[in-house]
């Protein structure tokens, strides 16, 4: 884990980037899991998904913390230390929503959640697509930063389609669900869902920022 | 939005103050629409009010995220960075929380909230009114810093008093509310408020820093 | 407050060391009246409780703020600046968790909360102690940091038992409570609790970035 004297004194050691996608990939699979858990309402089934998106949030922090690892031991680093450590731990936020939803929905045990719940998962599914291909991009933006930007924007526009498809399921939640205890459960839940797409997004103002600084 | 190579390095650039002082006139507007929101309870009314805030709240973004921008690629700045950054995010904080909270009621449609609920929207309302007028002391506050000081206590008390609202309303409403989904609604939108007069407290500590720093 | 000009340029001034054992015995006292509260369920006996963990609160904020304010002012510390930023930060985030489950059980009024509400603050009990002892080894993991990495791993392990002991809390309460405004008062209560047990590891995670950096 400790550098040789030189090595941190090697000039932008490219070992973040690999470091960045593979962060990337684990939430790709992770979220993939997600989307294929909202077709399951057994309860074993629903546990089943859930150990598996556990185990993946558990890649995701080991890989997160080698990353803040070497940020505390690498004398030079290819963008400012604060960007990276920001990346990779919105990257791991993502993660963790999806842990988040995918443990409460096998505790709580609630009615099937519906289209509401496959739609916003679907939705974080996107924009973990849109990361791990934006991951590619780090290395290659400061020559032509057109198609990171346009990841940034297409982070954007999920996002708020995402904030749309959760007003209108609370609305509807509340005007059609009677039964106070399911609301509680549901409602937590989908909530839950929209701040990992929250997550998301911030992922891609990191990804600005850098674009601003160094494109 | 890229700066030349010499404005980079012109000492103590000045135009962080006048984007502070606009962010913080957004919070101004944006809180007192909330106030007045407050005498409404009709569901058209609630939205048209929570539209007028929304829109404040993406102006609010904007110049976050340009103070953001501009850190970015500005050499020297008036305080350390991340205090210039700390103020700008948390100020956006309490326009997220003022927004937040006019949303679910748009979308929860709770019963009429009543004194407490205009009692807390305006101690924000006074919150935001104190740090408007603590921006203009950011140019002047090294020479004399008792001006500001006294706005950083202001913001304190005015915290303490949400505190002891909230505290008092809540106990009332477990105590004579028996309609479990109202509950669910009126008290997240009540934690949302007093959240928010937290985020302006904040801004009041950064602002403590600053004088601890630099006066 | 202020420094004068020499005092800011000694090198690696030891105050911190003491000004961060001190706050971790603030949270030490503060957990150890937590666990006493947790067997009596009178309302004037929860409110008394409440008062101590306030007043303790109190001083673990003052000591916090110390802390930055010396940072602030400060040109060499014994670590990097925001390490140091962060262990206060957590330890205070650990005090603000007790003092936020203690007044919401003063104010909600819930039922008795039993037996899992005992184990998970003595789990923060333990975490606390542990704590406590770290401070201890800032002065000397350099040399070896064996003691520290012991406490670290301890940290860790304490927080895992803490999600087991909620997640089998919160299984049960939905299958066994009915009374949805209990379930509502309850579940925020432990849920704060098990946040405090995170907050408690994020200590951990900043200690063990100090190993990586230091040792």
């Amino acid at each position: 884990m400790k550098n040789s004297f030189f090595s941190r004194f090697t000039p932008k050691e490219p070992k973040f980037f690999p470091l960045l996608k593979q962060l990337s990939e684990v939430l790709v699979s992770s979220s993939a899991v997600l989307v294929e858990s909202m077709n399951y309402d057994r309860a074993d089934e629903r546990d089943s998904y859930y150990k598996r998106i556990k185990d993946l949030e558990r890649e995701g922090d080991r890989l997160a913390h080698r990353i803040f690892d070497e940020l505390g031991t690498t004398f030079i680093t290819p963008f400012d230390r604060e960007d990276i450590q920001a990346l990779a731990s919105h990257m791991d936020d993502v993660i963790d929503g999806i842990n988040s939803c995918a443990k409460r929905i096998s505790i709580y045990k609630p009615r099937p959640i519906g289209e509401s719940g496959k739609e916003l998962s679907l939705l974080v599914q996107q924009e973990a697509d849109c990361i791990c291909k934006a991951m590619d991009e780090l290395e290659r933006f400061r020559k032509n930063p057109a198609q990171l930007r346009e990841y940034c924007t297409r982070l954007h526009d999920i996002e708020n389609q995402a904030d749309d498809v959760y007003e209108h399921f609370i609305k509807r939640l509340f005007e059609e669900e009677k039964d106070c205890i399911e609301i509680i459960k549901i409602k937590e839940i989908m909530q839950i869902l929209e701040k990992t797409t929250d997550s998301a997004e911030h992922v891609g103002k990191v990804l600005r920022t850098l674009i601003v600084k160094y494109a």
